[in-house]
């Protein structure tokens, strides 16, 4: 008994050594940089890792600082004993962004798309990626070009998916976001060494960069010359013009449509904000040239992606050579990132990302609204249903900005106002139109949009016979 | 004894289950996505990986594939069978790369960095960088500007390592690739609205891009006039002039200096190549405006990042300006990935890299210059010894390219004769020279290396009276 017990137990013990040397010798060699342990994902094949972990444990001890969840520490932040410090939202300070600043303005001014950071924070496992050190250290794809093939897929794929534009027949060019998209489509569809340079005029209200831009390159080709209305019955006899066309238009959200029509009118279609987050897709747009930015699609700003689909081959070539000239094509690093957050989107034919997108903004234009009703001083634009061909149904439009309009006779600078009740925002005469009307970012993270709210409540409170229904 | 034999094993057999069980609860743990396992490295904190896991399997999946040695899988290349596929180095074909193409002509064109390829694939560990899905979405950083602080450290780390160049008393702006800085500094140092533009200036042979950059943008404010030595004598009378000193110089890597001094007279300063690569560093440089990129340095052309040292602040803001208008700054994801291969480098001094790329650029030029010795029809360029304050010697200097002559009476068109012999470069009219030279690229990959050499070799033992060294 005792011994055939003895023989189990050294049987067992044998085994479970066994056993053991295994998942030793596995964590042993883990420890020492050639990980042996296999680790297996739905996803991802069954295999080891051996370089990347220590750039993936970096990445993970960074976003692992909660800052109160009113900050984020980044992998390139400033480090603070050994971690990169908390960047705190506005209003919020301290070291991990815990302390509330009553005294600060809300900040409603720039199109920062910090609306979206929730959603890729619910989807970090399949929107991260590890860049090699010796990724891509070339000018050129084996092709020659500077254009990810697999990238230019997913634009096409999703671009049919939404329904918002279509690309057969189209060429493609990436720019650094849409900003350089826009002057290399104004440097491309202007005359070339002639007398009599191009006019680009855009309808107020107009998003600045535009004027800006055209004016800051000086280049002898072209001059911005304001509202197109001036040359609408001048249009064969004043040499070419370019007409900025955006739809939905920053800032107040209406799907503008070309003013100008003639054989020397050349237009450049912003489609920033086409977007189910913001508005209705009542039909694919179809133009000569199309500029998309990844920025109010996906919220990553700061990584600096845009496309144009243009018709013209010879259009496509010049700015082509823009492109090539200014920056030799989009930074490889930010191809590769799009792609990814792309596939994230593409895989559930974007229901996730615009459904997200789309409550979001559905909540914020209702507690603005129902803000402001009370209020006899200050108004919203309206823009009115449109058919959604990606919802299938009629929505209103939740435009990525409000564009308000102070109501009183004595209030003529809107910005002036919003500006003393601690409110950030950008003044009318920004985009060429009334200082009566401001711009308010709706599409800022929470923490921004909460002291928004909170901000215009307690300026509506102090309204000398705010409206009825508030009592 | 049997007893007590007995009870040891049993003590044995618990013991070992518990390890076990420790064992196999992290691998059960990791299995399922959230990694418990916990990892150690010299520099990463102990720490488990959760969502970053997938995307490190993906990155080693793709690096994985081995192409033979003559290729490269990307994490964003074609997708064939759920891989991406080989892309082949120049003369070499198949799925894997392994199919050798006689035929091909050696690729010397373009300066493709890929000799410093190696070094990154020696450090995959510390070079690789994990993006996180949420990384950095906004406009700016939360200083409000578009450059990294923590890069910037890095990068004034590194010039005092060097010693190439002073950072003390300069403002730093960060570009895509130093091609985008070239034409900022054009346009801020160009008069604004005035009736006399700037004259762009550059001693030949120079780089081409500084005219083509000049000439596509057409600004109404500056114009290119070529040589500068046609204005040596007319500096104070010509209205302003911008010159263009590229040291080392591209193509023929000497030490240029600027040609004209005077109070009309601005100099951008190009030092894409000054780095112990390629030249001694005699001192550091100080000037008004330097130049530089981390497409030379690190090998990484792909990505678009350099940076500019300015001293005088309105220039500043002008080439700030030019950069927000233009692009909005550098693509965050760019500056992640680029201030990990500076840490990198910085790490030990830069010993490494530069020993790597100096060994690497000493050894191509050994067989270059045996290859031609035999030669009475080719001659390479002469650039005299200089010392080193970083290798603290006097050394030849190993240019990033041959700037080879022609020296036959009727061999006028050195390119011609080059292609003819199967080998790809550009011909000295691209630099605005005598189509008598021909710049061949040497910081191309091994494989372009060894096929340029072999063409070579093959066209020299063609020559009819060889020197009488070769038998």
């Amino acid at each position: 008994m005792a011994r055939s017990e003895g023989l189990i137990c050294k049987l067992c013990l044998v085994c479970s050594v066994i056993v053991n040397l295994f998942f030793g010798l596995n964590l042993y060699v883990g420890r020492h940089g050639v990980w042996g342990w296999k680790w297996s994902s739905d996803e991802a094949n069954v295999r080891g890792l051996s370089w990347s972990g220590k750039a993936a444990a970096e990445a993970e001890s960074a976003a692992a600082q909660e800052c109160s969840g009113h900050g984020r520490a980044y992998l390139d932040g400033v480090v603070v004993d050994g971690r990169p410090v908390c960047e705190c939202s506005t209003c919020y300070g301290g070291p991990d962004c815990s302390l509330f600043l009553p005294s600060c303005s809300a900040n409603a001014d720039g199109g920062d798309p910090l609306f979206l950071e929730p959603f890729w924070k619910q989807h970090a496992e399949s929107s991260a990626v590890v860049v090699a050190g010796w990724h891509r250290m070339s000018y050129s794809f084996s092709d020659e070009t500077t254009l990810s093939k697999e990238l230019e897929s997913q634009l096409r794929r999703l671009h049919s998916l939404v329904g918002n534009a279509i690309t057969d027949g189209k060429y493609i060019l990436f720019g650094a976001g849409s900003t350089q998209l826009l002057n290399a489509a104004v440097h491309a569809l202007s005359p070339h060494n002639s007398s009599l340079p191009a006019k680009a005029v855009a309808s107020i209200p107009y998003y600045a960069l535009y004027q800006a831009q055209t004016e800051f390159f000086d280049s002898a080709d072209c001059s911005f010359q304001g509202d197109p209305a001036q040359w609408k019955n001048a249009t064969n006899t004043t040499g070419d013009i370019i007409e900025f066309v955006t739809a939905p238009n920053n800032p107040n959200g209406h799907l503008n449509e070309a003013v100008l029509h003639g054989p020397n009118v050349k237009t450049i279609h912003d489609r920033a904000y086409y977007w189910p987050h913001f508005t209705g897709i009542p039909s694919p747009a179809d133009e000569d040239i199309t500029i998309f930015t990844i920025s109010k699609l996906t919220g990553h700003a700061g990584s600096r992606f845009g496309w144009a689909l243009i018709r013209n081959e010879e259009v496509f070539q010049r700015m082509n050579m823009y492109l090539q000239l200014n920056t030799m094509g989009v930074s490889r690093d930010t191809q590769l990132r799009a792609l990814k957050l792309l596939k994230v989107i593409v895989e559930d034919g974007g229901r996730e990302i615009f459904e997200f997108g789309y409550k979001t903004m559905t909540k914020r234009w209702d507690r603005l609204r129902k803000t402001l009703s009370v209020s006899n001083r200050f108004s919203l634009q309206k823009v009115p249903p449109v058919n959604c061909t990606y919802f299938q149904k009629a929505r209103d439009p939740t435009p990525a900005y409000a564009w308000v309009k102070c109501e009183r006779e004595e209030d003529r600078n809107c910005i002036e106002i919003l500006n003393a009740a601690k409110i950030l925002g950008r003044g009318g005469s920004v985009f060429h139109d009334d200082d009566r009307y401001a711009r308010l970012s709706l599409i800022r993270s929470n923490d921004d949009f909460d002291m928004l709210i909170s901000r215009l409540e307690s300026l509506v409170s102090r309204e000398d016979g705010v409206k009825i229904m508030q009592s």
